[in-house]
């Protein structure tokens, strides 16, 4: 198992990094850069954020390194001096990274990631952090509001058909994983992170065969235990076929569940558990999917539907309500210089900061408040380190199990308002301190 | 160069692929399937479908097979039985395919490619072929819609720091280069696709020197033709420094551009083209970013900004207003036995089928028909070979650019109407052969 990209290629940079760090190296600006990675506004549709993707932006900082065809690459492009070339040749990640572990819940405007490190290390790795978090976070936060919306039913990530790129699909089933999902059907996920798989039949095995009864009685023979799909053709139709052969296979009968996935799912599952307890198959699970979200799910959750589980896929797998996290990776600070910038509806805060998260009586988080590193704030410090030296800290488990068991605690410690649905709510409070908020007030002046 | 996905793994399935394939294994089921893979319904804000991920299927169909550590994976599931697992070892694709070339235009209803092969091959390779090619036309399909409002204008892709992982940014490039972008920042995708690559500097070199006057002035003396960003502190106030600057330097000034990446672009364009006018520097461009996607181009395009050029990123890289494609692969034949499905909303069309294109006296495309592949109907058929024997043919020009020029050619001949952003327009006629419908109602009422 292992977290790592599945495209270590030290070339996933934006050409302007490269530009800037020749400049920087021409120019003897060597200084250490504190960078922060985070999410200027959370999409409408999102009261919060489920942090995901650290381990895998960890594994590409200890991995990157220009290999000899990089190299040649960049050459060819006539833009690049041979001292730099060689300098790229050499260059490891050295720096340190303090972050909010996986399963932590954020909001907009706090640092979710800091990088200290020399400033070319820590430019050039810029666009490869962006993106590995914001993928993973991205789906996180989605898949989080699914599992609210289940109120513990069963689920499983079907994503992979139509995420964008086999990488998304795969770091998608890691980041459902750790918001509570039970098992994804995607295989390579499974190998990769140990997530349970599962899956039974398409449509395409009941075409196949010469009818569906047929189609059922064969799969069975197969896999005992599995989960028949009856929409083929007529869903109440494919209930019967599944009743039938259980009468006649009588006590060698052991498929668990049906799987409904067209119609209307409300009425179908209701139909289907009355003709199934009818025919004394209680104990058949009842597992729905096509075209679900959290809309969808809360909604035959709340109609009392008797379903057990919900597949998942295409909705979750693109986020297909936020598509896009407005993410940002911004220089704070230059060795002891703090740094901002002012661009109109995007200004920065400056120095190395910290965000501080206070809880009531009840251990529920009430109030955020982003500082100075050094200041003196009440609450958890919820940035940690877990890289120095570019080696990854032993100290926490990181392991996926605890991103999900920190994720699951996290959500359940949110103000109730914020685990429903609806985006409409009071946002939660994250305030700036008095001395961050000082110390911009007299950049701001001087820019 | 390379088309080949980062991500090789013959684990990209869902788990149902391979309990389906074995259970077809087992029950001697061996003939030869044809699955189309085609979009059900296009999304709100799409008039058309630009086809792309062809290259990239192929490449994939060419070197999927199994390795040892998948195998065992797959052991370790305990759901596999050992000849089974042998013959995995030994799968390769030895199927053929149909397609629409790269570059096609495309609508709802219409195969754009069709494999025929064993079963179990062409069952095992549903989820990746979905994938890949969903990917590529979401991100083509939306380009095109960029390329036609920027009417002539450069355009360079910025998607990369927020595209759903880096392989999604590797694609989404290169399916961006199809449908007539001129650029990219993503380095990768230079190196492996022989896209133009492009980029200059980020405001944290603007932040890290000392003012932006000396940023603007180090800058220029390592990249004199470069881009300068404007909009760090003040955009005017930067504006200014560049034409201080050009002052200074005098000839050797050589910058080809300003950066425009916050603000009110219309406003900011049209007074530092009024600024730099009045300073004698007519020749430099002025190149326009931040939150662009095809409505934001047009705006722009429409007011007569004097906008030279845009960078277009996280909207067009998480084709954010439609971020994934309801699409198919599906069973329609398995040796001589046309197949279809009638699940609601979700019926199939049976049999192996081809798309005819006909055309008005101008060229102008008029309207497409689904038929039977033995059909005799107008127009010029779509689908055409492009692999046999599980080997690509030689023959059509697959190249990236020869993708590019197809698409210019396509879209050129698209109806007036398909081509503007508005999508409350009459849909463009699809139809079903006579024969072809035919079949689907005979099979449908024998279901």
């Amino acid at each position: 198992m292992t977290t790592a990209p599945p495209n270590p290629s030290a070339l996933v940079v934006d050409l302007y990094e490269l530009t800037m760090t020749q400049a920087y190296h021409l120019n003897g600006i060597d200084g250490r850069a504190t960078f922060d990675l985070f999410v200027r506004r959370l999409p409408a549709g999102r009261n919060f954020l489920l942090v995901a993707g650290l381990a895998t932006v960890l594994e590409h900082l200890e991995r990157m390194q220009f290999s000899a065809s990089d190299l040649e690459y960049l050459d060819s492009l006539g833009e690049f001096r041979t001292d730099f070339l060689e300098l790229l040749e050499h260059l490891r990640f050295s720096g340190d990274v303090e972050a909010m572990p996986e399963g932590t819940v954020a909001f907009a405007g706090e640092p979710i990631l800091r990088v200290t490190a020399p400033i070319i290390e820590a430019q050039l790795l810029e666009t490869v952090i962006m993106n590995q978090v914001h993928l993973q976070t991205l789906i996180a936060s989605k898949a989080a509001r699914v599992v609210l919306a289940a109120d513990g039913r069963g689920l499983v990530d079907f994503g992979l058909r139509r995420t964008h790129g086999t990488e998304s699909g795969l770091f998608g089933a890691r980041a459902s994983r750790i918001a509570g999902f039970n098992a994804t059907s995607n295989v390579e996920a499974g190998e990769r992170f140990g997530i349970p798989v599962t899956g039974t039949m398409a449509h395409s095995w009941v075409q196949a065969l010469d009818d569906e009864m047929e189609a059922f009685r064969s799969f069975v023979e197969v896999y005992p235990e599995t989960v028949l799909l009856v929409d083929t053709y007529d869903t109440m139709r494919g209930v019967a076929r599944v009743i039938a052969l259980a009468e006649e296979l009588g006590g060698s009968f052991k498929v668990r569940a049906i799987r409904l996935d067209s119609g209307d799912l409300i009425a179908l599952a209701v139909a289907a558990r009355e003709r199934l307890d009818a025919a004394g198959l209680e104990r058949i699970q009842i597992f729905a999917s096509g075209n679900l979200d959290e809309y969808g799910v809360q909604k035959l959750v709340g109609s009392g539907a008797p379903i057990d589980a919900f597949g998942v896929g295409t909705r979750l797998g693109t986020s297909e309500d936020a598509p896009n996290l407005d993410i940002v990776y911004k220089l704070a600070q230059l060795d002891d210089r703090p740094l901002l910038k002012l661009s109109t509806d995007k200004a920065t805060l400056p120095g190395v900061k910290q965000v501080w998260r206070e809880k009531d009586e009840h251990g529920v988080a009430v109030r955020d408040t982003v500082g100075l590193v050094d200041d003196d704030l009440p609450g958890r410090p919820l940035l940690v380190p877990v890289m120095g030296g570019g080696r990854r800290l032993s100290g926490g488990d990181d392991s996926l199990d605890a991103a999900r068991e920190r994720a699951a605690d996290e959500l359940h410690r949110l103000p109730a308002a914020m685990c429903c649905l609806d985006t409409s709510i009071e946002p939660y409070p994250v305030t700036v301190s008095n001395r961050l908020r000082a110390l911009r007030d007299q950049l701001a002046s001087k820019a």
